[in-house]
């Protein structure tokens, strides 16, 4: 299958996860002897709106372990000394003459889409716009949880925190409804709770769902818990919410001890305090894991591009 | 002919540009065929005491393609942490420890000139000071006429909108006039036309050059119309100076419709509001060529260099 | 002998200083060839939470000359987008998943420290908090005496500027007193002289050192005259003091006639004003020497890590 660009979870068809974690599992061969320099001729560049530094990093160590080369902004507003005004489409047009692929972090919705629409060289989408589209970190999410379960029909999978704005939650529960008896357990309060367009997607494909509002409750019933980050902004003056939802949805010895002995427990990170590291050397904690994962996800991402 | 730094264009004689144009000519396959590995043991800092992504991009790329290695920094002012002060001369004596060839943007006129009386290795300017250098620019530009047209004696060339201060316009001119039958038309409104230093540079060597403040005029004559961006903050709070100048200096698909077949339009971008986007797909519209060319002008003055 | 990080001075026994000074000379050699290849397939990533772009390009070059590759950033605070407090030791275990080393430049004491506990790649401290540890400076700063003046046993080297606070000069004295029949000449103000810990140290170990306010009293008796900068912050609303000190711990050619053939003059840079520009161009000036050595230490450091 042909790879032109990546910019939204919706175009990974179930043949084209297939492909994406065969590729994966091959790099992490490639990545245990050291890397490849098959590509060391082709340049990334990182084109980024607003700073990433963890992502940034996640994309130039794959390119570097493919060989390739890595040209870097984490300042694209200032993409042109002194003046501002220049749009998106005239600097991806000067990129394509500069680079074979672009990673794009940008500030709107669509940013990357409108990328696209001009470039000849392949846009990944790393990020765009609050509510936007993350699609490499929702295929990372899903290899992992492929690669810790060994596949992902069948699995029960709970989200907790705050799943509103959570676009990692959102894009993963979208590839989450293409496998086969999947279950899916949104766990939060009521006003952070998973918006209706994602359940309205799940109905319509029959996905199997539930709401709830206390993870206890949850914990021991599945085979991953999929914790995020509550944003304390959100809660404006009422900080109590705030205090009182972080207690309820957290992760610690308690929540171990009921978990299933194969059950993992994920988070897109950073972590504030919503997992306690007493958990970290538990070796259902996957989270360090994912960020190798990442690493072997974009490899194989980049390679199928080129 | 050995070049040690590149500094101003005045350096470069019709001899020298045409190596470079030769040396240019062969990078253009070494692209085509993926860049080369041959210089993956040199490196190459770019030190910029003011951003200019853009600029960076270019010689970044071309120093990859080259096999090359880079080490940057766009702070270049806090180079020595929690200290200012530091001599620009102390800099480059302390990175001629580091690397093989450095390219410096600088925030003062003469800048480069300073660096290069204390280098031993190579110094780059990469634009200097408000009205100082950018010759590589310069070069980029020409080659560009002439890669595109095939030779530059003989052209007819127009400069439109912000002549007086655009350093682009300026260095162009200059190397222009070493071009045999040259025709230069400067088409500005009085206060921003081209300044009498250059022109009287033009009178003593015998270059053709006529003044115009009507682009419309001009446009169905010339090979090369190369437009540049009006600055709105020269125009302090005579705001409607500034719009209505925007309006004539503009080109749209009307100029299109009176540009010869054969004529090219170029721009040294960032484009603001002075080219309409409905230009960009007519062949005719090269400035977007002119970013690749960087990339092998580039390339060449780096390989020159080493 | 395995080294595992590189966090403190005090970690480098004799043995090993040996055989770093050895692998530095190799270097050398390595480097007038023009690098190596050898560890193509070595990702370094530079964690800087405050800037030191001297220190960055310093490490990356000397990645570079062994063939390896960068991942860079001078904002790690901004490691998490929009999102502030994640803990370093996590920052360090995603890392982990992407780096075969980590450059690391925290804002407080014993950050590499914290950062070792967790990591099992190898952290280098490039500098922790103000009074932390700078060891590869140290350590630098020692090679280049060795290698200046053919062995360390049996100098007298002056310490002159800013004693008190200065990491280098405290790092170094601490070096200093693992050689033999070295003699430590203190030479600063009162408020600005060295502090008791090391003193005691040295007191402790038998080492032989001197305090003096006097400059020009001791230059011409030792062999290496290290200088460093006096901060004027310190000195508060007593600028007359400042000013004081700045002409009384000058080097200029009247002390350049007081010293030895054989002397040598040192300085970790930046400079200010502390030593005159006319001092450069005589071979005892050997501070951009110095620079040059911190890329051979440092490529020595990180080839006995992998």
């Amino acid at each position: 299958m042909k790879l032109n660009h990546i910019l939204e979870s919706q175009q990974f068809t179930r043949p084209l996860i297939n492909e994406l974690f065969a590729v994966a599992n091959q790099m992490d061969r490639v990545l245990v002897r050291g890397g490849t320099q098959d590509y060391n001729n082709k340049i990334m560049a990182t084109l980024f709106y607003e700073p990433s530094t963890r992502t940034r990093f996640s994309f130039e160590a794959a390119m570097h372990r493919l060989g390739g080369r890595v040209i870097s902004t984490e300042n694209a507003r200032d993409f042109s000394s002194g003046t501002t005004g220049e749009s998106l489409e005239d600097t991806i047009n000067v990129l394509n003459n500069y680079t074979d692929v672009i990673v794009l972090r940008h500030n709107e919705i669509d940013g990357s889409k409108r990328a696209a629409k001009v470039s000849h060289v392949p846009i990944i989408n790393a990020g765009d716009g609050k509510g936007g589209q993350h699609p490499t970190q929702a295929l990372l999410d899903l290899y992992t949880i492929y690669k810790e379960r060994g596949s992902i029909e069948g699995l029960k999978i709970a989200f907790s925190g705050d799943l509103a704005d959570g676009r990692t939650v959102r894009s993963l529960s979208y590839l989450l409804g293409k496998f086969e008896r999947v279950k899916l357990y949104f766990v939060a309060p009521q006003i952070i709770q998973m918006k209706n367009d994602i359940l309205e997607y799940l109905d319509n494909n029959e996905v199997w769902y539930d709401l709830h509002d206390d993870l206890k409750s949850v914990v021991s019933d599945v085979d991953v818990i999929y914790q995020t980050r509550i944003d304390k902004d959100r809660f404006g003056e009422k900080v109590d919410d705030y205090e009182k939802y972080t207690k309820e949805y957290y992760i610690d010895r308690n929540v171990l001890q009921r978990m299933a002995k194969h059950a993992i427990i994920m988070h897109p990170l950073p972590r504030l305090k919503e997992i306690s590291p007493e958990v970290d050397n538990d070796p259902r904690a996957a989270y360090f894991r994912q960020a190798r994962n990442g690493i072997l996800v974009r490899m194989a991402l980049l390679s199928m591009l080129f």
